[in-house]
């Protein structure tokens, strides 16, 4: 399994490098099967606890955000980070958090959509006792999707 | 359940009309709880078979795209219709097919993500046998989404 260094480096490469198998391509329309890529790993620098990144499709001439299938075990959280320009989370199964400097640590769960505004310095993860998956529509904004920095302390994730 | 008209016209407001209940906006992250809005029903002027759609965010100063998940019971399917900006389909469940303009019917499986260009004339939908559930990323160009043409026959869909 490859480790894919960060969002941003996949946010900024375009369809056409996108997939380790050719998709469908004999019409316009494009399909991508399930499965027809690898998962990555998210990082160990920006990522704590186990990670898997599965892509679903990256930006395009017309598309100017990349989406992400990203599967967090009990305990495994994103370091702090900031979007350019924004992104959007869809929680598909589990319990999560997510938190923004300064703000309290709140709950997400199935079906919640969450909006993070560019600049806005925040984590997001599972809750310590479950997992939790979401699919991340990042926008990106001079082929950068993410900036990260500082891990989330265990101090901090549990408070 | 109120009808929606058109993904066009969902698609061109911003997020502050998006939700009937208020999200918590305390903070700069806003999350939109499952279940916060009721959920709407595809015009029969553009889908044939009960079509059922969940807004789950708009498109705003930042995205420009809007997504939804869109569940069809068996034999349920849209009108023939192009995207001025293109569309992204993430199948969470069930089979479907989708079909361009020209081209043969081609199955799509849960995890299969498609990617409709600008201008492609297709549809897209359940099975006769079988529900299916996508999410729709759907790329928002002068605050229109879709295009929608004549519905799908029979036969057509049964071809």
């Amino acid at each position: 399994m490859k480790l894919f260094a960060t969002t941003a480096m996949i946010a900024c490469t375009s369809f056409a490098g996108a997939f380790a198998q050719s998709p469908e391509i004999s019409q316009a329309t494009e399909i991508f099967p399930a499965g027809s890529r690898a998962s990555a790993r998210g990082p160990k620098a920006n990522f704590t606890g186990s990670v898997v990144v599965d892509m679903l499709y990256r930006n395009n001439a017309h598309t100017t955000n990349s989406g992400a299938l990203v599967t967090f075990e009990p305990g495994a959280r994103s370091a702090w980070h900031t979007h350019p320009a924004g992104q959007i989370l869809i929680v598909t199964s589990g319990a999560g958090w997510v938190q923004e400097e300064g703000g309290e640590k709140r709950r997400i769960r199935p079906g919640d959509v969450i909006w993070t505004p560019p600049g806005t310095k925040h984590w997001h993860g599972a809750t310590d006792k479950n997992g939790m998956s979401h699919i991340a529509v990042s926008n990106v904004k001079d082929g950068k999707a993410v900036d990260w920095m500082e891990k989330v302390t265990d101090e901090q994730y549990l408070d």
